[in-house]
């Protein structure tokens, strides 16, 4: 007997070959995908379920992967603007420290979590500064996060120094190396912030634990310059000096690189987290997606914080994901919706050593899998549902979640959790917040 | 007597200094805005009116104004894909001659019109083969429209002449030269398409009823090559040479300039229509909006059609107007936020030399506004209404729209009008169009 039965609706599997079922059936149980295949004509021939959605013009697809946020970022929304990366993170830092306790950070995790989930992520890799309290958030919601310990050098919320930091990240890999919805990573925040010895030893953890290793790189100019003074080095060749690349290696940004780094990086397999949208409003740069692409690098895609980007909207990403680098390279005939939708699915799982469980609608996968409304106006015509998802769906298109085949999103409206509270709570921190930055 | 009293809810004003009412209070009778000031705290103070529009974390904006748009191409979203502006104009004109007619043309404009509006869109400019079709629909919708006959040298849809072109332009003009909601304009397609003497002749028919003169300009690098190597003078200079640049002419696009044409479209005070989503999709490249707005020139925003853009968002074209050009320059200071709400507002009336009636919320203007709903999560916390708006408000926030005073959309659905029917016809097209394209 199936626990959920989808009849009907164009399934988008997101499988390598990215095949489309024009008029499909889904059946789930104990969590994963037990069958996919063509609706039959017969209704009689319906699998026994004990629940049956059934479906018109929808598309189910699986949920999306975002591979770099900061998601309790969101408490500081659109709070510091028009500054430069590094006049930027001096006043978002200021008010972190101000603001941030493990208690508040949970509520920034749920609202931030919560947001990307009602825009059909299912997985988030995110950077902060308790992983516990966004772990916590996390399986609240019903989702899946890749998290862990993050190292910074500066004195940072809490005033914790670097053995008080690869304490938590061993207790965080420890904790969670056997979860199947938290997957361990280290996250330094990176190599301008956090000294070769200790990034170090954050990769030898993450060795220890098969851990994700995933840090902020090449995101600015800046940084770049900033690298070579110190070390001589560009920002990806100081990390392969360090022994650190390999292809469990997610690094956020990569908007400046040289053709010695890309090459390094897909010598050593790493993968680059795409954040088109916090790239463009903090100046930072349009990233060589295309480059990177062709050259066969892993790229996946990230919404990063909403204290840089506003807010956390992957279709966004996406679709700029395929639009920026045909503008800004005059060539329209680059970066296709089908690599944007593989990168920002399945590319994501193999990003996390997960492909093998989430990513694509595949039986025997988790079945991580959202429904997408094509009744909204921008939905008509629909000529090809890969085309519409990457340059027409809105995230307000999203109708349901389900994650390991458990609901989380109904209508638009997240059943697995209250998360009108906390936009209550997050609400009366406003005064706080904007008294931290006077 | 007021027939609508709106009490509450911060009133984004859109006037030249951008004042924000925190609290207000608006009072509009006979379609006009009477009186906009503080909401008073004795509610025993509140003006007569026959209907009370509470709100309370609501923001009230003017309506937007969409200055470049080919409403009913949006049959077509989505059909053509991956090519670059010349060979993709091929495949659209070939859809567009075998299915466009008035009757569908007619359908296609409630369509693209219908989807303005749902995101806050009070008023359009519009670019199609068959104006009459596009202004019944927007008076249908209750919306203000801006559009005429357009020009062609190629055979286009109907297969008409310039003299057929010529007398549709001046029977256009002459039918809507009282109007307060159809805006007459001449619409020659592009210095490419159209030969100098024909773009003279739709000047001399928009200066006799004192229209707007739109086109396309510079959009592509192989169009100023083109217009160089046939005119010997780039596009500006060329429009400039026939006596067409005025302060009543809106340009489209303006993508590729050199510095003499940006100070020639400053001293002549012509209007730039930017439209970042279409450049960025089809390859045309990143317009220099930061140096026409630091030049002084009136840059104004639009979507362009469905069939570039893949849907007609204005929050969309906003927020890569203010990043776009922070990305591409890497400085995350230029364009602000306030600039964009201008130039998607006030600056969008004054281009239609409308800036006196609409554009923004002030005592005299036309009640053209609409209610933005800030209870999403990617709204929470919300620290400036600005910032809010351009960076992060998203077309599914659009609660009501009202034109005139008269309300056109209510909780996100259009009131004017029945648009599912339409709806349901442009999906019975999609097999006559796919084959189109055989």
């Amino acid at each position: 007997m199936l626990d959920l039965l989808f009849v009907g609706g164009t399934i988008v599997t997101g499988n390598k070959n990215l095949n489309i079922v024009l008029n499909g059936m889904i059946g789930v149980a104990g969590g994963k995908i037990q069958l996919l295949t063509e609706n039959p004509k017969n209704k009689k021939k319906l699998p026994p379920a004990k629940r049956i959605i059934e479906l018109d013009r929808e598309i189910i697809m699986p949920g999306l992967i975002n591979t770099h946020c900061h998601a309790a970022d969101s408490l500081f929304r659109g709070l510091v603007e028009n500054l430069s990366l590094e006049d930027w993170l001096k006043e978002v830092w200021k008010a972190e420290k101000a603001i941030l306790t493990p208690e508040t950070t949970l509520l920034g995790s749920y609202l931030g979590l919560a947001e990307n989930l009602l825009a059909g992520v299912t997985t988030v890799v995110d950077m902060f500064w308790y992983p516990f309290e966004t772990a916590k958030a996390s399986i609240d919601l019903g989702m899946r996060l890749c998290t862990g310990g993050i190292f910074i050098d500066l004195p940072g919320v809490g005033n914790r120094n670097h053995k008080q930091y690869l304490n938590e990240a061993v207790d965080f890999c420890s904790t969670f190396k056997n979860s199947d919805v938290i997957f361990p990573a280290v996250m330094p925040h990176g190599t301008y912030t956090v000294k070769p010895d200790h990034l170090k030893d954050a990769k030898k953890i993450a060795n220890e634990y098969e851990a994700i290793f995933s840090t902020h790189a090449a995101e600015t100019n800046f940084e770049q310059k900033d690298i070579n003074n110190r070390y001589g080095a560009s920002v990806i060749k100081h990390l392969d000096n360090l022994n650190i690349l390999d292809d469990r290696v997610i690094l956020a940004h990569c908007v400046h690189l040289d053709d010695y780094e890309k090459d390094l990086l897909k010598e050593k397999n790493s993968v680059v987290a795409h954040n088109p949208v916090s790239n463009l409003k903090l100046g930072s740069g349009i990233a060589p997606v295309s480059d990177l692409l062709e050259l066969g690098i892993n790229v996946t895609v990230g919404t990063d914080g909403a204290i840089s980007g506003n807010d956390l909207d992957m279709w966004l990403s996406m679709r700029l994901a395929a639009t920026l680098p045909k503008g800004a390279l005059m060539k329209p005939d680059i970066v296709s919706a089908k690599e944007v939708i593989s990168m920002a699915t399945l590319k994501g799982a193999e990003a996390l050593g997960k492909g093998r469980d989430i990513g694509s609608l595949e039986v025997g996968k988790q079945a991580d899998m959202i429904i997408i409304s094509t009744e909204s106006i921008h939905a008509v015509p629909l000529f090809d549902p890969i085309t519409h998802l990457v340059y027409s769906t809105s995230k307000s298109d999203v109708k349901h979640v389900f994650i390991g085949g458990k609901q989380c999103v109904k209508d638009g409206k997240i059943i697995s959790f209250n998360i009108e509270d906390i936009l209550n709570e997050v609400r009366n921190l406003r005064e706080p917040i904007l008294k931290s930055l006077i």
